[in-house]
Order: structure tokens, then C-alpha cells, then sequence
């Protein structure tokens, strides 16, 4: 691919990315003008997913209802919460 | 005092317990009977306070706005957060 410096070339990038489509998954703030910002900021507060709040929902719901028997009963329990994670942290760090 | 081993005793207790309204703010889950359950549960995971919604909704509010800026312009800005905890937190622990 031949980089060409114009927007017509960027906005063409844009329309064959595979991924743009996660865009819309997260909650993007906006500048003051009602634009969404530009974001750049990965390796410290990423956006916001659209699905954060019933992940979390879930989880006061599963305390509000079961207490401290959550850490066995609750729909995701909270003792082998760290099992849940394993496989797919795994594919993020390159672990086996 | 003199205890009194009657269920009269103790509801007359129960009667003059100055924080018994402190019971309300909590959600307490119920038995298979649909009574409450007797929950003694202290030390580890308490009953959450009905209050914890609002408060990760104004988290989750100000993280969906704001993103990063939030360390700075949230409600309760996320850099000094355990600013916030000092003097009750002391008070807790009898620090000074």
C-alpha cells in the first residue's frame, strides 16, 4: 500500500478497517463543541464499554440478593472469579 | 441492666436499640421462606447498602462523559479519591 497524504485516502482507510465496528461499543465523551473527542488514551483509562453497567448490575444484583453467599452462589462467583479469566487473558499476554 | 432470658426482654430491647434504624439502609436477602435472613456476616462481605448504586452510577456517569479527564473533572476526581477517605477512615481506626 502507497501512503497518499490526502483525506479522501484516509477516509478510504477508514471505510475498509475491520475493526471500526468496535467503535461503537464504547462510550465516547464529547468536546464542548458536541463532537466526539479524539481519543487517544489506551495504556491508562480506555473508554468506557457500553456493556460495563449491566457487567456491574449483575454483580450488585448477585450481592444484593445473595450476600456473602455470592462468593459461591452468585451467577459469575466471586471465589473462582479468577478462573474465568484465565483463558482469555492467556490469548492477551501470549501465555499457555 | 439485668438480662432477661424472655422474648419480651429482647424485643424491648430491640425497642430501645438507638441504631436499629441503620438496618433499613441495607439490602437483606431472604431466606427460600421469604424472610429475611439472620445475617452475621461481618467481617467479610457485609449486606451492601442501598445506597452503592447511586454511587457507582455517578462513577460510571462521569467515566462514560469524561474518560481520562475524569482523574481531574469527576464529581469526586479520581486522583485524590483517598483524600476523600482520610478523616472518616481515621476516624474508623482511631488514627489521628
Amino acid at each position: 500500500m502507497n501512503f497518499v497524504n490526502t483525506a479522501s485516502f484516509a477516509a478510504q482507510m477508514d471505510a475498509n478497517d475491520l475493526l471500526k465496528n468496535f467503535r461503537e461499543q464504547f462510550h465516547i465523551p464529547k468536546q464542548s463543541n458536541g463532537e466526539d473527542v479524539i481519543y487517544l488514551t489506551g495504556n491508562s483509562l480506555g473508554l468506557q464499554p457500553k456493556t460495563t453497567r449491566n457487567y456491574i448490575e449483575q454483580e450488585l444484583k448477585d450481592w444484593e440478593t445473595l450476600g456473602v453467599e455470592g462468593h459461591f452462589k452468585a451467577k459469575n462467583p466471586w471465589l473462582p472469579y479468577h478462573e474465568f479469566l484465565t483463558e482469555q487473558m492467556a490469548n492477551v499476554v501470549g501465555a499457555k
